[in-house]
């Protein structure tokens, strides 16, 4: 694999953000040539795959600004500083579901957008959920919708396009997969 | 919905790329408040599930530049400015994996990051591969090796993190699911 690597001739700052920060990198090629890589670095984040008493699974439905609508998604969020991903797991959970979990446990992590960014999402699956009593508190700018739906359901809303990202399709393939060989 | 929309107060162009541009836009919260988003545009692309006569499973190995290190992804690329997702999917199929295939089907689409980026992956499968007799032209910049994997190599490459991204571990759980399906 050495004879794929390239090497960093400069870095640049480009903007520190709240969120991400973008860096553009003059690289050298394995070929001797030079060329520019556009890079965003992302704190990393965890999502949660929650199943209910009931056997739903819970989603949240918020506004995207990236994209101008809203998604159906399963619980996710961005690592604190310092904070292992088991915790922000249970922390977003909670803050976003009002509900918290007996069982927490790792699936899962995939880089989201290898090409430009080094955003790592650690998947959980949470069991054995019980209702918070005090609801947990949103980030100030938060704004979502709690929803509890049937696998069925989920599939379904991939079809109409409400699930339409990459770890919330991922989420309801991974079920399915479990409903299959249990 | 409509209760949870944020509305763009005004948007400020921070870098325009080759590959992606950035902005940050001040945004009214649902409550009336305001906030800021960090947003990254992207042209969209695609990913291939290619599979070979010989029922093995075609991946591309390539250095990433935003996490260091070479992933296992199945072939993928970029949209080109007005180019049809199919036309990208069986382009990029073609110059990264030297495959060209006479069936191509849309699966799924998917936002890989939409908490700060408006990526859209078009995600297709390949069937009825045929040997180009000469190899398309990769890009300037692109250097990888070509690998064909079983399905059980590629569950073990997600265990061993050499696949190690979203769109790529969604294909092989397809896969999986596909053939207890068959």
């Amino acid at each position: 694999m050495d004879h794929l690597i390239e090497k960093t001739l400069s870095s640049k700052e480009i903007f520190k953000g709240r969120v991400i920060d973008l860096y553009v990198e003059e690289v050298e090629l394995p070929n001797g040539k030079t060329s520019t890589r556009e890079i965003v670095k992302h704190p990393g984040a965890v999502a949660v795959i929650a199943i209910t008493p009931e056997d739903k699974i819970l989603m949240v439905e918020q506004f995207r600004k990236p994209l101008g609508r809203t998604l159906v998604e399963i619980p996710a969020g961005k690592l604190e500083k310092g904070e292992q991903p088991d915790a922000t797991a249970r922390r977003e959970l909670e803050e976003e579901t009002g509900y918290t979990c007996k069982d927490l446990q790792p699936l899962i992590s995939f880089y989201t957008s290898p090409g430009f960014a080094d955003e790592l999402v650690h998947l959980f699956i949470a069991e054995n959920l019980e209702k918070l009593e005090i609801a947990a508190d949103l980030d100030e700018d938060e704004f979502l919708d709690v929803m509890e739906v049937t696998l069925d359901e989920a599939q379904e809303m991939i079809q109409t396009k409400q699930i339409f990202d990459a770890k919330t399709a991922f989420a309801v393939q991974y079920l399915q997969l479990k409903k299959h060989f249990e």
